[in-house]
């Protein structure tokens, strides 16, 4: 198998690497576009599993809308076609012939969704509304890179639709913190919370909530959005319901979404010089058993031992690698690089002394297991294990590669070397934002806190208005 | 609640009103398109998940390809273009820019995806390949209806590549055979299975199988559709591999899928005077409870033991109809309309009697049930009752609709009446398969055997060379 560059010297060489010979993706034969290989696609659809329950417990229910956004609808809310029309496909001919009104390919589906939700919403009782939609995204993206910006790409996007703006901020609040708990138990990705500034939000929002993951090179990658839209949309699209007092109000609305994105945030959450690490939730195959012979003669031996263990660890995503072509090192190194928590060796000698060896994906610590002892619940455990070892390690690095500055000279140390997120006081202007990240390439990733008394912003010296969380960024 | 359309009169608006009614989808803003409502989504979200599984015990994995198909490679297979170019969507335009080429929004697969098997196929080792997608597809159809014929579409197809003709023979014929035991084990639908006549094969494809349905309005409904491609697609984007003896080979392809058209396929095969009847394996609600009280004094009553009943049946997807702005009457209609399964009734008198009321959707059937006896196990047992009961009776339906004839006489008087499939001889010329359908309206579905010595054309009153299935179809 040829090497992966080292993660430490080319990040994003180590990257397209692992995305390689894991065979994740590969690039298409359309301009910015990827094919999901079958291992890619299957961690998809265990992020899809997952998550689809915690998006049914919010109380939303699925749902599914045209592809294609007439642009008399798309143009409604201005801000928002502002934002996204430049960045779409855009559907000219159809059948043979040109069409006499364009179509845009979703970018995102605020337009027709609440244009839709203006002949479903009449009264109170209507309310609360809750839509989730599983569903491809198209955005014009000039510099690609697989998983973390595809001109095409995977996700969810919920939209809901509330009373009071009290209740549309709980429930952009809600569907932030179930991203944030999502990431943490499901994907073993910590992450940080809260509000974008003014200038990083959703086009026609009143503000946006992120979860921000830190990747090994010490870049922010944003993991998941929710917005609260206030009355905009309702506004644009004629959404009306009649109040309890028979009153005729305009409903507040929220949209929240994750992406194929995530896929791209566990390998550079997680990954290492071997490759990809998965967390046991998300893992196709949790457990490998590689049979360990040199002579045909052990070979029957061996694989009907590693048959009959198999056979016994039903519950867990077991695989037997019983390639006869590949040597146990490939093997190795084949299922280091996809990731596989678990691997389980098994040769002549550890049929004798009835044991295994057991090499965890995440520390590489090895140890003999008796036979006895290599159950479905003892493997659990361990799996446990290494669910929680990655979750640590990740923490461990999240809090190492995060700091607080007041000056300018402390915060280019920071992001020009080790990188990492920086809270640094801020004056609460686009100029100061702008001028950081000119020269620095950092940007504003959330708000914190209101600046302490006397704290000055970073460039322009003035007084501080917040504390913002500042990092290079995907 | 509006009426719905009296089936027998006017069964092309009993198919809109039940859809309305029974809350499944409802005209999007885009021409020719559908918003899924929630109910409607569910049932595609099941049978997605039984069909899922089915398709992953044939060996195939989940991929997923691009939505955008470069101009250049969908015109590589000559036949293919021609079928398909005429009736899609093109993207011109991205990013704000006209596109030096334009984009193809996919019709179906097979050019992309053929387009990467190039990549992944080099040996005998690597097949046979067998990939599923789960995804959206657009053809520009001039005259839509919901679910049966719409401009986007959801499906899943699946693509496999294999060494020799028949092992592709095979395969195609599996997907058929997973296609009729899905429908007749999940949906409840029986169909007849067999070979398209050559001018009603996919464009491209050595031979088309097909699943075919008949609805209660006696019309024929291609259910799903299996491809043997031959080498066809293997030529045009150069697949090759090199077999045991070292010689380059062209695999044979296999196509096969099925739509959200099994959703028409259900509400046209199972639907009643009533609305919707759900078989219960797919029914998003198997159970619904519903409670009668006449005063306040009795609703708290009624409720607790009607949210304890629920509470037991937990391993059934049960709903406990508590709305307390619904009339009984009206809550029995609605639940009618949408199909569910069983219903449960219980009232201050059932409390007494320590019974409810069980109604089944399929026959209208009504018995009382005690309370003890109200267990999952034993509704469980009703509700394959049902799904029996569906089967069986769309089955006698069905052989009630299927004739053989040899005369046109004898046939115009079965199509032009009560419809449904008609065995007949046909010579085996498109002119003749013409004919029929300019005089008749109905179309060749399948090929039967060949035609029996002295059997004659209906219609050119030359020699038959098969047995061919007639019917007028969706």
């Amino acid at each position: 198998m040829p090497r992966i560059a080292d993660q430490q010297k080319d990040f994003p060489q180590w990257y397209l690497d692992v995305i390689e010979q894991a065979e994740l993706a590969e690039h298409a034969d359309v301009r910015g576009c990827i094919v999901f290989k079958p291992y890619g696609y299957a961690l998809w659809e265990n992020m899809q599993r997952d998550l689809d329950c915690r998006i049914k417990e919010q109380g939303a229910q699925n749902a599914y809308f045209p592809l294609f956004i007439p642009e008399s609808i798309m143009k409604k809310e201005a801000d928002h076609v502002e934002g996204f029309a430049p960045e779409c496909a855009v559907v000219t001919h159809g059948g043979g012939k040109e069409l006499t009104e364009k179509l845009y390919v979703r970018p995102t589906s605020e337009t027709i969704i609440y244009a839709t939700f203006a002949k479903w919403i009449h009264s109170h009782r209507d309310l609360p509304l809750k839509i989730n939609q599983w569903a491809n995204i198209v955005r014009w993206e000039m510099r690609t890179r697989p998983f973390l910006r595809t001109l095409e790409f995977l996700w969810q996007e919920g939209h809901t639709a509330h009373a009071t703006k009290e209740e549309a901020d709980t429930m952009a609040q809600a569907a932030l913190q179930m991203y944030a708990d999502f990431d943490r138990e499901f994907l073993a990705v910590p992450v940080l919370t809260g509000k974008k500034p003014e200038h990083e939000k959703f086009a026609g929002a009143l503000y946006t909530l992120s979860t921000e993951a830190l990747a090994r090179d010490g870049k922010a990658i944003q993991a998941g959005t929710s917005h609260n839209l206030g009355q905009g949309f309702s506004q644009a699209y004629g959404v009306r319901f009649l109040d309890e007092g028979g009153k005729e109000q305009q409903p507040w609305m929220t949209s929240w979404g994750v992406s194929t994105r995530l896929i791209g945030t566990l390998i550079v959450v997680h990954g290492d010089a071997k490759g990809l690490r998965l967390p046991p939730t998300i893992a196709p195959k949790q457990v490998v058993i590689v049979p360990i012979y040199k002579e045909d003669a052990e070979r029957e031996q061996v694989l009907a031992a590693c048959r009959k263990l198999a056979g016994t660890l039903a519950p867990l995503r077991v695989h037997l690698d019983d390639r006869p072509e590949r040597s146990p090192g490939y093997k190795f190194n084949e299922w280091e690089v996809k990731g596989v928590p678990l691997r389980i060796e098994m040769g002549p000698k550890d049929l004798v002394a009835k044991q295994v060896v057991l090499v965890r994906r995440d520390t590489g610590a090895k140890e003999s297991l008796p036979l006895a002892q290599c159950t479905p619940n003892e493997l659990s455990g361990r799996l446990d294990a290494v669910q929680q070892g990655l979750y640590a390690q990740a923490q461990a690095f999240l809090e190492e590669h995060t700091h607080e500055v007041d000056s300018f000279k402390e915060f280019t140390s920071i992001i020009d070397g080790e990188g990492g997120f920086v809270w640094a006081p801020w004056d609460g202007t686009l100029e100061s934002a702008q001028a950081i990240q000119e020269k620095t390439k950092a940007s504003i990733r959330l708000l914190g806190d209101n600046a302490a008394k006397g704290t000055k912003d970073l460039v322009s010296g003035a007084p501080a208005l917040h504390r913002a969380l500042f990092a290079k960024a995907y």
